[in-house]
């Protein structure tokens, strides 16, 4: 992939074992540490943490200029894993630039992507090997890996100009997450979401 | 994916064998008839054309709103086969809205994209399963399937607004076309090429 101020097409491969983008600009990584308060259980966010800061996911990123006509593009991968009944995930987030879209391509594992608008509507879609997922403006994003050993690896495109406000969701939550209580992924309820 | 006035996350499954998408807006197919004068060997294009229209590529897209925030996005099949020299190909086009870019992200098979700008760089990079390709703002684009018997396939993601300029290639071509002359794929000067 270009570089911020190369501006002449190029191409970048991807392969899987675990993922290696052989060319990349950013790697984002997030531990249990960076996602305080995001699970519902406390006391298990709290136990899993003191055995050890886990990686939840990480994101590989291609640069480009953060403006309307460009666009961002990277590997997301989310590990598997559960806090207390909670599948490992994304903070997840809205556009700064809230009627920008993102589309997402599922390269391996399986998951689920939980959205929700301003307006109260929510959405939760299955993620397969495949899967190409429409997330229209104004959607806030998560991913869940709901896989039981495999790591969660999407594609996903959006207008460089998005940004992205974090903060709404670290306050308010999702409305709904994905729990495995004994019968596999589930979308519920959550009892902590802030209207 | 989402209809042009559904405005809810919604997905689709691609599969192969030949593609199958589970769910698209349109597909467009453009066969040997429409992509008259685009070919060098005017002889080989005639007698080719005579034996029956083959189908060349096909497109199936996602249909969303056209405005800037939104993305386009779809599924790209090229044939193989070849014109004279020149393998099978897409008419290839600028966005109307030149300062747009385009992703694209190969599924399958073997081929090449062939660019340049306005200005008069030119770029021809490799498409292979599990290559991402970035054609950055004011780069013409057009795929070229490369490979012997398989189709190129490929996803694409671009800004919603960009719209497509394709007569100003059908008038000047691209200054770089890829043909076999019994060494495989080969990168050569356009002899029609206008300026």
């Amino acid at each position: 992939m270009p570089s911020l101020h190369d501006n002449a097409p190029s191409t970048t491969r991807i392969r899987f074992a675990r993922v290696e983008a052989d060319r990349y600009d950013t790697h984002i990584t997030r531990n249990l540490s960076s996602m305080r308060g995001q699970f519902v259980d406390e006391q298990a966010y709290r136990r899993l943490l003191a055995a050890g800061d886990a990686l939840l996911y990480e994101v590989f990123e291609f640069k480009r200029p953060e403006v309307p006509g460009e666009l961002l593009s990277g590997i997301s991968v989310v590990h598997p894993g559960r806090v207390g009944d909670e599948y490992y995930m994304t903070k997840g987030h809205f556009h700064q630039v809230l009627e920008t879209a993102e589309v997402y391509y599922c390269l391996s594992g399986r998951g689920m992507m939980v959205m929700e608008t301003p307006e109260g509507e929510w959405s939760v879609k299955a993620l397969e090997p495949g899967g190409i997922l429409y997330v229209p403006p104004r959607w806030a994003h998560r991913s869940v890996n709901v896989g039981a050993s495999e790591d969660l690896v999407t594609l996903f495109v959006y207008p460089a100009h998005a940004g992205h406000d974090y903060g709404t969701i670290e306050r308010k939550g999702f409305r709904k997450l994905v729990v495995d209580r004994g019968n596999g992924p589930e979308v519920v309820d959550n009892p902590r979401w802030v209207s």
